[in-house]
């Protein structure tokens, strides 16, 4: 069994990490450390957990989580984890970083878009990218690993056969994005109250959300120069889910056969993407629960664009899922393991 | 006082008109018809109308209702009025059409989006299209008006003023819109259900929704050439509200400050547009209940696009509530009389 | 036109005041009043409120208020009032008070119930609780008015012609209650964000909410003994509107024709009370954003009980609705004057 | 492997029966029938399922399916299983039904309650009412399985215990109960549309909800004597969860100490029930997708009264969950085989 501790346990995300292993056959939870709720139990704040576990949250100390547990995952704020990792921490345990201090290769980009200095760049180069379907055989290889935001798993996964391709003309992406409000987290914020989420849907960080980097790098790696698009998050009045819907123009020539083709050899054999048929809409219903991510596309003949449609559950593939996915490559388990739920409809 | 009367009265559309006219200073509802509930009370229908109205609902019979009012709303499905439309009735009362019906110029549009025969063409250079803020003064000559469509008047309203001042190029327009459930109309869909539709986000009618090439004819107005667009509809777990976030590149040496102008020129004197502040998005919960449609942008200097976010209420602005000022405009009333409703929040 | 000022006017109740007085045709707004968003522009944070106010929130200062306001709303926590209030405020303007402080005879039963010294019993004589329907002639002359809470006004309501005409026997009454969740109020508390409140029920303050003395007061009053209940407020995922279930088993001999009776000549001339057909399941969504209150009852002859059921808008007939039905009887207005309202659906 | 088939697979309790088969580590779903669907491929209509089944509708043959099937649950309308049953049948396979059919042991009371002939009673005694935790040892021995309904596992597995031991008034039991909307099924019906169960909460069945004799039968057998009860079922605007909340006079004598030791000793072994702290109140997000039922206590000492709050998931303990339960059970599997979900938050 992998002994595997959280910090940051009692946010959604660490929480859903937290159910996650408590499932898995091959791993166990054995700490889980939150600022917030240190010393109380933790089935008492995460009352689906009764029954479950009898952990008490600690207080944060990786050096200390990381001589008992054999892979640490930080489900933690902006710059938490750089602040506090180096070499002896990763000599003893493997970690799987749940915020963006690790996911780009340019100091400068994260400096600029998340607006703090970061404290450890000189990891960058230990840190693989864990986006599991294009990365996978450095993951296995990784010992400190940078998992994907909730939105860009959604766009680059969308967009990244079709870039690698050149099947779209890339300097046309436009990605307009829905999620359900667990992206927001768990802090108590007036914005995020039932009463202001309820009956409304808004864009936020337009123009300027920091998920945008982060899928312009990845896309950019596919095209072999650099992607620029425009990205735009809206809140929507549901707990999981996140919807992409992205619109490029084709290349001259390029139609449906070429991007089914396209789909199918880049994800023919994923467990966790599920091709759709051609003009069939995802929808986050769909995926609730689980680790899949449904893809489909739909080409406008009147104007020349493709419209791709992608959904996932940003707490399962969108954050905690994909990191037990990372984890499972790490650790040379089934990719699979503890992950094959059946999405909970309705 | 004008005497009202609704076909199609206990649909949500249909519904909201009657919920206006009973509060309307000017006007009375003296009959409600309804092919579903013909015979019985209104008010056991939609009890909200309890205290408000003791009408039963009637068959639908155009031409008798059009003896005792001075004008008839029809919220009714696509067809219906051109079916039983005469310019006798017209004589009787002004029709005010909340169909698809005479919305175009062209039947050839009509029948081809809507996949119907249309069967009273002759009466199309009668009808005037009713975005009050754009038509106003051919509106107030009509007797036959066609209302427009919920998202058409969000899209619309937020891309007008720019593609008639050419600040952006009109090719590269995507509107990328979100709707609340009562859109959807009160029929018993198994779609539409409550577990079907909460939690959980999906496009539909992608590259084939009908009221694109409604959106396409008005904006070809302001262009003064074809205009021809992507509109992708989003069904949203809300029941009021539409959402448009529309993306276009700016045109060359367009800018923040002709952008404001634009808008300024087009809507500063009118009452029921709200122009938000630069850069600040706009929230369907803000306009819930009224006829108020909130509009903003925010331009991305990195990509040359601006985006641009309008919200209103499906309902009312984008039904219901436009409607009744059409007939403010017709009657000559103050346009915002039984209008002036604050929004509902929360 | 009323000079009206309200302080806590950024809670839900206290922004609820703001949109029925902003729409009063006697009143108008002229101050308020918020300790967390003072100095700006009130329309910038309920944006709703666009186009109808330009006032900025002020500091609270009730005194001050006092000089330039003919009737302060106070929608401000449990003690605030209590602690400012004095007989040279009163002899400046009428308070209407929407929290606890004035509402109880005796202080014995405030001080244990909410846990907080009472500052200023000597008023106590001076205060009228506000429930217009059956202490209309006192309120009218009052100058220190205790607005009834939300549970309170929907039980009340339910019981008091029943107790009254000693058709139940009030050992047995049971009162069920449902709240919609901006009855918590807009603080930023974790308990109140959308993933937690959304798809969930729960019971809270069981056997202890402050609401149970304020029912049993007014009802004792009704039966001329004392009466001792059982209320068990829910939290459900919605955001307005309470729902009242209330069981109690029916005296020897009383029967249906007896408790229409009972309720008819209670409030057979009540404008916001409409009494519905028996057996008729009251329901929220028809008095939403009104200021009814929908009453029903059916009996079981299997067990003797009758089952009471009433919906009323929280924040209208439960909070500012019922305060400026209180301020049109304080100042000789008609009674619904700003208040007509007909009930949104959906 | 066992295999299962199931009629009426594609309403909700017959999916979630699907997904929790197809999770199931000794079953497997050799058969689904579908009245409406027939012919399709079921995870056309369950899209959730893609990737776990590429089985499609069949027309409903009970008879057919029990010769290639060891175990049939029927999720079918009220009166279907009774007019198709027969005891070749049930040579053939194991019965489980989610219908009412055979849940009482006096004809009369069903046809009463129901207002449908039965058309099969000579199988009443064969009949086993599957309420796990209280008829467990019939239930391995049966071939017939009367599953229960979701309100009265969850009404009866809160009184039970109290009941037995004396320790409440039967008398005075007054049950509460709130379910979310998917248990009034996925039939296309106005009622249960998006806009009409949204931001509404209502009372239905008052004093004749078919469950009320279900409920009375079990009570009946716990106390010795005939009990009859109050029961009243409300609709919540959420998909999943059953919130009870029941009332009773306690016994002379009976407190806190007695209470906890008459629960503890009925299910203090039970892996599904969750016994809460005394005065902690059960919510139905903790139990979320998963079988467990979470039963906490509280004693009002001011009116002698026990408040009782249960929560479960209608569609699997109330449903589908406890129909696996009492396969496990029927065919001598661990009773928790494929049911040990960890309920899903948010």
């Amino acid at each position: 069994m992998i002994k595997a501790g959280i910090i940051g346990a009692t946010g959604y995300a660490g929480a859903e990490l937290a159910r996650l292993i408590m499932q898995h056959p091959d791993a166990e939870l054995t700490g889980c450390a939150s600022r917030s709720y240190a010393g109380q139990r933790y089935a008492d704040i995460y009352k689906n957990c009764n029954s479950f576990t009898e952990l008490d949250c600690e207080e944060e100390n990786i050096a200390a989580m990381a001589k008992q547990a054999d892979v640490i995952f930080t489900a933690t704020p902006q710059g938490y984890l750089a602040s506090v990792i180096n070499r002896e921490i990763l000599a003893d345990a493997k970690i799987i970083d749940l915020s963006a201090d690790f996911r780009f290769k340019d100091v400068s980009v994260y400096e600029k878009w998340y607006g703090i200095e970061h404290k450890c760049p000189e990891l960058f180069d230990e840190a693989v990218y864990g986006l599991c379907e294009i990365n996978r055989e450095e993951i296995k290889k990784t010992r400190l690993l940078a998992n994907p935001g909730c939105y860009t798993t959604c766009s680059i996964l969308s967009l990244y056969p079709l870039v690698k391709a050149g099947l779209i003309d890339h300097r046309t992406i436009i990605v307009d994005a829905k999620s359900g409000t667990s992206g927001a987290g768990r802090g108590a914020k007036t914005a995020n109250l039932f009463c202001e989420v309820n009956e409304n849907i808004k864009a936020y960080g337009v123009a300027n959300h920091r998920h945008t980097p982060e899928i312009e790098e990845q896309l950019s790696y596919a095209a072999g120069e650099p992607v620029m698009i425009n990205f735009t998050p809206h809140l929507v009045p549901m707990m999981r889910g996140i919807l992409v819907t992205a619109y490029a123009s084709l290349a001259d020539g390029a139609g449906s056969e070429a991007v089914n083709a396209a789909y199918e050899e880049a994800y023919g054999s994923e467990t966790f993407i599920r091709l759709l048929k051609e003009g069939e809409p995802a929808e986050t219903r769909w995926v609730e629960g689980s680790n899949f991510v449904d893809i489909g596309f739909k080409i406008d003949k009147r104007t020349g664009r493709i419209i791709v449609m992608a959904a996932l559950d940003n707490l399962v593939k969108g954050a905690a899922g994909q990191a037990v996915q990372n984890m499972n490559l790490m650790f040379g388990l089934d990719e699979t393991a503890g992950l094959m739920q059946l999405p909970m409809f309705p």
